[in-house]
């Protein structure tokens, strides 16, 4: 947006952002992996540790390929709109179908316990969240990737797309803290109170999921490292530039 | 933000929004309090029922009020900016003092059943949460109430100030959210798994927490209903439009 704001600062301090927000990604998953490693006996499918696929999968897709799909734009900043699009589909249609494993390893999980689903606050914000992050990437296809819909309905169809695209990362967060507390409380309900390593190592897990979406989130909102048009997406008009935002893949 | 978006739409539909905010704000508060007072015993002070006052001072301070704070700059977007910025600070004043007043309630309630503090993830959230929120409302103060900050550093600290508001409220009601949890499992978590009326109640105040999160939320980052200028405060060049927008409150 030009409104007078200073000029574009160097992408130095918004290098430096991406890195920390990457080095705190891969902190995610390496103590999700400590946790369900050193305390949880380790990952297997078709196995009584097939429950410990959910919190690492939702952790993989649903928090850090889901952040690195939204930074794509500020990143790839001077890439061809049509790639940076297309990476920005393919990194969400990948945290889905990882997604949709750990949601499996956790009904499957359940069924062979005799536990039931979809009864905890984590469960409905979980399974909310996913449900409206598929729709949101269906749609985003539809509006965003096949060259059916009209400029005007792109032009209307992009903040909302932006505006509910944080929301579902934001969302995803919070489901994730939701089953870390929950967990905690099955697992070791009698010694949490007591600062357990593992009670720590879980709630500092929470910690970092909130540091990444903070970075993710700043960002994402900040107003000099949005996406500048390039040069052949450029125009003289207002008009144009508006239309142009919402260009086809092929254009 | 002057970018090329369609003129400002009219007020109704920020009046919907804002009106369906206050409907979910006082649902919110109402859900707390059918809660509190048909499952666990209602609220007192001085007894074995103080524990109850944190969830009620909480869902009042930390989300309703902060939330209707962030509201003011869009309801009152034709009064002048002096007031308006007076009765932010105030309504995120009293959200403080009846914060502290529900974390006053939980330790208190600790000690009489000697159960430890801050050892679970809702207590690192929320205590965090509640410090970064006074130490934000301090710097508010001291930068945009009190007369000694430059207009330039107005001008630098505004979009910080922003930033950090919207995510402590996120924050405040993803450790609302926590607490529902902890509490429903610490509580009834030998019939949760069942859908007893009291976890199905709970679950819903959770939802309403999100939905009001979300309508606020909408409400803030819709670029046509952010506050525009007033006559007085607007100016031929741009930067001294840049100046102004961080006044004096004498001015």
């Amino acid at each position: 947006a030009m409104d007078g704001a200073p000029p574009p600062a160097s992408p130095t301090g918004l290098s430096a952002y991406v890195a920390v927000s990457q080095l705190l990604g891969l902190t995610l998953l390496a103590t999700t992996g400590a946790w369900l490693g050193c305390y949880r006996g380790g990952v297997a499918w078709h196995s009584p540790l097939q429950f410990n696929a959910h919190p690492l999968c939702m952790v993989l897709g649903m928090v850090f390929l889901q952040g690195d799909a939204l930074l794509v734009y500020r990143v790839f900043r001077h890439e061809a709109k049509r790639s940076t699009k297309a990476l920005h589909a393919l990194l969400h249609g990948l945290a889905l179908v990882i997604a949709l494993v750990g949601i499996i390893a956790v009904f499957e999980s359940h069924r062979a316990k005799g536990i039931p689903d979809m009864y905890s606050l984590h469960s409905w914000c979980g399974m909310a969240t996913f449900v409206l992050y598929l729709l949101q990437w269906l749609l985003g296809c539809g509006f965003f990737l096949f060259p059916g819909a009209s400029f005007s309905l792109r032009g209307w169809y992009k903040p909302q797309h932006i505006f509910f695209g944080i929301t579902l990362f934001i969302l995803s967060i919070t489901s994730c803290l939701l089953g870390i507390t929950e967990m905690l409380l099955f697992k070791i309900s009698d010694s949490y109170s007591h600062f357990v390593p593992e009670g720590i190592l879980a709630n500092t897990l929470g910690v970092l999921l909130v540091a990444f979406g903070l970075v993710v989130g700043y960002v994402l909102t900040r107003e000099e490292w949005k996406r500048p048009p390039l040069a052949e997406e450029l125009a003289l008009s207002m008009d144009f530039k508006t239309l142009t935002e919402g260009e086809s893949p092929g254009g």
